[in-house]
């Protein structure tokens, strides 16, 4: 038995009240040239600190050991969702980054524009990073002459610089496909085919990729540099098993960047628009309290500054947000989780594959008697280490929302 | 989607350095008589622990909880193959162990010789453990007798005491095959059979394996005691993905004893003959530092002396091997690992199933803050408590090896 069966046979409705808050990126690692210490032990959070005193703590790994994972499987993690067992397109995350409507069985691909030579070769993949303003000037002229494919519906996004999404909606079609791109320069456009040949859904949808090039090439055959285009990651919206009916839990996300809206709303979480900062956030969550009994919060900017390597722009972000934090406090659910969706550890500008500090306060999480939110305290919490999948369910735990396991 | 396909779907080029040294054993346990402190606790360390201030820590789970592995799954799990898949027959081990060059394909016994009566009953199943001279005389004279079956070579080596190994090379065979052993006295040898009765390579095996003993038991019919023999584990070299596809690493084995350059050889790994001390091993590492991508480079004597039971000679084979460790960080490789195969705890007097204390040190492993290299302080580190089956993942990670999972 399959222990996501073992979960639902033991849930129970409860009208509960979950809150799940993101810290994006908020995992760090302690690294002499800023005295060993995390941004978050260096950052003065007084209100953390408090909520520290009368919490558990763990660490989550996001995926697997070793594994850095992308905003999607981090996230989905996050959500209870298995990342290895599903898994999104990168044409649906960037579908879902510039903040384009997916519906289930939509077809999402990363493209760019490149240059081709007379004989339709690519020497250059990215056609010079051409300014935003072409790329939207171009995805203009690409969208006024491909509306439709047969009876398939073609949206066109521009991107940042070269980048740029299409999205094909309609009856019969699927990913994921081959990637029309040589991955290198000097050679032609390969052809897009089906990643399993016999499926007839991937063959119609090789068919109107195919066509698209047909079709949208000439459009750009006088511009220069971006002469031509490139497409990735074609793949559609993989099913998923709604959210609401998983955990039995009406669910918001009070997220700022599409991104982040996109991917609860690919599990069925309602976007609530409008907030910009952190404290409108919370206040837009003290607001909702009564209509939803999961929300989950986004905050980005952990992330960003640990991407750029700016440790004290990142210490200064988490300050910001504990600043914000009396507000949450303002209502108290039955559980709060605080953590992140991965590691973006200063030194490493990136994505990392360490695990993510985790904080768990409810009527029943217990205090660890550990005075701050730190990655080294946490490692020392009464939630150990686990995989970031099974957050969600020591979640209904605390909230009561598991029955007991056998008699 | 398994793991491994999804880690190798990420796993990248480049130019990478990765060291593993193997303590062999080298976990313990703290016991009163010791004064509650393990060997590496009362060892004097200064350059491990200098070492262990920029490092991270964990624990290591060799097999699964209360496994004690044997040395074939302890290594094979640091090598990154998962033991309960990649099972090594006994003979193939006690041949590696004693030397003996294998080929994929070759069928390896590990044999005793045995007293039976006139009756052909086993009367003792270790002939009196007869002196080791006596077995390699006892061997010579099988090997004069038998070289070939058929059309398959034969090759005996002489072990310790009543020990010996079997070798079978050449086409249509494999094992694993049942025991010539009764396992208890007062019985006759058991005919080998095919573990799968289906298979016509165990079959042919089984064959091979029954004329041996009609050819060889004549041969010892007037020694006394050692008139017979018995042979166990008859199973072929599994086949493994080679560690250099798996891995995109080029390795090389620094180990003195032949046990552990044969399980290095079983997953492609070049052996570096001629150094005996540790020193001499960290200096052949420095020479050959250039031509490799991953060193394993193994130290016997914490097992030695775990085994046993001598607690002031392990306390002085790690501190023999710190006083060395000056010599190994005359590289700095983009990853170093310091471990163990297995814990051999001096109470234990043998390998023991108690998870062993891994530091590993890199760019991006970030400070534990952890002073020294102990048990007791390695379960406090940022690593976690893992199967050691992930460490070389968690290797590949800080050697930003692995691509980003998802988008």
């Amino acid at each position: 038995m399959q222990l996501d069966e073992v979960y639902s046979g033991l849930t129970v409705d409860r009208p509960a009240k979950l809150v799940l808050v993101v810290l994006d990126g908020v995992g760090d690692i302690a690294v002499a040239a800023h005295d060993n210490r995390t941004p978050l032990e260096a950052a003065k959070t007084p209100n953390l600190d408090a909520l520290a005193r009368q919490s558990a703590q763990g660490m989550l790994i996001p995926v697997s050991y070793g594994i850095t994972p992308g905003s999607g499987p981090g996230h989905l993690a996050l959500f209870g969702y298995d990342p290895l067992q599903y898994q999104v397109g990168r044409g649906v995350i960037e579908a879902l980054g510039l903040g384009m409507e997916l519906r289930p069985g939509d077809v999402a691909a990363r493209a760019n524009f490149c240059t081709l030579d007379a004989k339709g070769l690519v020497t250059d993949r990215r056609a010079g990073r051409i300014p935003t303003e072409t790329c939207q000037r171009l995805c203009e002229m690409l969208s006024a002459k491909i509306k439709r494919i047969g009876d398939i519906e073609v949206s066109i996004k521009a991107g940042k610089e070269h980048r740029f999404v299409v999205v094909f909606r309609g009856d019969g079609i699927e990913g994921p496909l081959t990637d029309a791109d040589p991955n290198t320069e000097g050679l032609a456009i390969p052809q897009v085919k089906p990643r399993h040949p016999d499926n007839p859904r991937q063959q119609k949808m090789a068919k109107v990729v195919g066509e698209f090039f047909k079709i949208g090439l000439p459009v750009l055959a006088k511009e220069r540099p971006a002469n031509g285009f490139l497409m990735r990651g074609i793949a559609h919206q993989p099913h998923m098993p709604s959210f609401e009916e998983r955990y039995r839990l009406r669910a918001a996300a009070v997220a700022v960047y599409p991104m982040y809206k996109g991917l609860a709303q690919l599990v069925g979480m309602r976007k609530i628009e409008g907030p910009q900062t952190i404290s409108e956030q919370f206040e837009r969550y003290i607001a909702e309290y009564d209509n939803y009994g999961f929300f989950f919060i986004h905050f980005k900017y952990t992330d960003k500054f640990g991407e750029d390597g700016n440790f004290q722009s990142k210490v200064k972000a988490i300050e910001e947000f504990d600043a914000a934090l009396p507000i949450l406090l303002g209502k108290r659910p039955d559980v709060l989780v605080i953590t992140g969706d991965h590691s973006t550890p200063c030194a490493v500008k990136g994505h990392s594959w360490h695990p993510v500090p985790v904080l768990l306060h409810s009527a029943y999480s217990g205090s660890d008697g550990l005075d701050r939110f730190t990655e080294r305290l946490a490692r020392t919490g009464s939630l150990g280490m686990f995989e970031a999948k099974y957050l969600i369910r020591i979640m209904q735990a605390n909230a009561r929302m598991l029955d007991k396991f056998g008699a």
